[in-house]
């Protein structure tokens, strides 16, 4: 990253580490080639290349590889869930919970399944503090929910979700959990056994990794069970106009030319946050946010959402300061926030504003950074004070 | 590449040349920011650069940049067609015509649908030559015919297409043309409007772009007219539980956070062969056909495949020697072919082979690289002579 710059978007996407970078150019220059089809060595060395990822993937939140589907994203995983699994295994009547802090790609999928198949949706309030309220869902939960589908860390809050009791609450009525990991996966160690969820999926390029890829892990049992996603090459046993029969999972859910070299940059970016260890990451990320909430808490024109202990991520408010134009006061401080949404209008609803300011934290962020931030909120009471 | 390989599989995907990796690595490094969201300026920049990057390919194709969706590849592309064209505007008893010679994506997803649907799939049959015979097309499409889906370059016999007078068949009874152009868009100039085709796909990895990046074009009043694709951030117009809108086309079709760097590279790799021009490449690669199937056609136990004029791509048999065995002693020599049903069984199963030897060319070919071809066919008929 240039000098001087504060970056503190990282919710929205990570900057990359020269290690993932270094990977991907020479996963497009020297070793080049494609993958479970080439007769020549470059190519078979590419597939094991590509193979290898998977693995690393598995093993890096403590799954099976046959379990580990290479998608475009997050969102893809979660539509891939909705199309071939709610869309195959749920009928009318049949309900889906959700909570009132997901994400737009966390709620829309889903949406869009109900609608077609006649399913009703359910929202899991917030706590006080701004978490999902699992003694609501408690509640709330009964023998018609076969689906539950919560962010394990709140893309606006930070709010770390309780993901074990959450599934053991999903499968006491029977009920499957999905998780979409995108803020967690870069913060937290994660266990899928160990959490006992169902589905998880997370974006590599919020990772440290590249864009354009992203993964779907699923219990192997659903996703044998799931009828293919795209048609095309590769996900395919045997094709004929009369009759074609497909391959099994996940290949059968990755039709045509994945993206390869995406696939080897999400290696190099799970060495690179492994290298370092998420706990230290996490207790990083943990007294920036500590030092950001202290410091704002004191500013008087300021309100702070989520909890205390939010996972690397601070939303605020500046009384009668529109969020984009602190973005863009801060923005000429050289300090990169977001404003907005963030894909979360039923969120802001619930919050009672049409956007928040949000500084998000990676491993590369330092006090300095915090600092500048201060100081750039300041400026922005100031102006508008 | 390496000195001394002579790589022939540029029909799988093609090696990439220095100014894509550099606009990838810099894409990845000194500009990396999210698109679409940011309020800082290097977010707004990249989402300049990533809309520039949408009007390069609509100027690339004589397309308008509403047109240009941006998929995983070309497979997603002709899935996103199914689902939300074909899943929506066709009915029960409504007719596919597909031609003998398509790839597996261009065979499987409307097979998908057609199950799902109810609709029926009729194959257009080939010349003497391995053209797709657009005289018996011609005699085969009724008013039941809704769709026809064909590809411009074929991916084994390099057989081109006459896409205009397919347009004008299709459009005689009806039926809207889909062109599958993954071997075209790197070899002949492309112009929709001249083709007068409906929809349009073609992968970046196969025009010297990035893997995980490619395009779908449209017509404006057909995209308008097609219901969203995957739900997630960014396709929306407004979100809420009680009631969510979508954004106009191309957004509605590109939920979540896209391949950012994936769309600069492919920028990137349209303005590498602009520069050299469409037109030398095609000479370029049409003479090392020549050469090539001139070479071959000397050698008795080989049988080549597709017509004289192929299009940078040469099919071949030698009579009893497995492709796969081809392949592998090629390799010995350097020589990197592809071996195998190259993703169209239905075309094997028409030729009557289980598989074929291919050699594909690109920009970066050589006269030296076809001298190498044949000296390794020349040993490997001595091996098995």
């Amino acid at each position: 990253m240039p000098e001087g710059w504060a970056y503190l978007d990282t919710a929205a996407t990570a900057q990359k580490p020269r290690p993932v970078i270094d990977a991907i150019t020479r996963g497009y220059a020297q070793d080049y080639a494609t993958v479970h089809r080439g007769v020549y060595q470059r190519s078979a060395d590419m597939t094991l290349a590509y193979e290898a990822a998977r693995r690393r993937v598995a093993g890096f939140i403590g799954a099976q590889e046959n379990e580990v589907v290479f998608v475009r994203g997050a969102t893809e995983g979660i539509n891939l869930v909705a199309q071939c699994w709610a869309g195959t295994q749920l009928k009318a009547g049949d309900r889906i919970l959700l909570s009132a802090l997901e994400h737009h790609s966390n709620i829309v999928p889903w949406q869009m399944m109900a609608e077609a198949k006649g399913l009703a949706i359910d929202v899991v309030p917030l706590t006080a503090d701004h978490r999902i309220d699992l003694d609501a869902m408690a509640a709330m939960l009964t023998p018609a929910h076969k689906l539950v589908a919560l962010a394990h860390v709140s893309n606006v809050l930070g709010s770390v979700l309780d993901v074990r009791r959450a599934a053991d609450l999903a499968h006491g009525v029977g009920a499957k959990l999905l998780v979409d990991g995108c803020q967690a996966v870069a913060r937290l160690g994660v266990d899928v056994r160990a959490l006992d969820c169902d589905f998880y999926v997370f974006s590599g390029h919020k990772l440290y990794g590249p864009t354009g890829i992203g993964v779907l892990w699923g219990r192997a049992e659903l996703l044998d069970a799931m009828p293919p996603y795209q048609g095309g090459g590769s996900m395919i046993d045997r094709v004929s106009f009369e009759r074609t029969t497909y391959a099994p999972a996940p290949t059968r859910f990755e039709a045509g030319t994945p993206h390869i070299v995406g696939v080897l940059g999400l290696h190099a970016a799970i060495d690179y946050v492994s290298a370092i260890g998420l706990d230290r990451i996490h207790a990083h990320e943990t007294a920036l946010v500590r030092t950001t909430r202290e410091a704002l808490a004191g500013l008087n024109s300021v309100t702070l959402f989520g909890p205390e202990d939010s996972a690397g991520i601070v939303s605020f408010a500046i009384h009668g300061v529109h969020p984009h134009d602190i973005g863009t006061i801060l923005d000429e401080s050289r300090v990169a926030i977001r404003a907005g949404h963030h894909c979360a209008q039923p969120l802001m609803d619930l919050l009672g504003v049409p956007a928040t300011a949000r500084a998000s934290f990676g491993v590369y962020n330092s006090p300095a950074d915090v600092d500048a931030l201060v100081k750039g909120i300041e400026r922005v009471t100031r102006i508008f004070g």
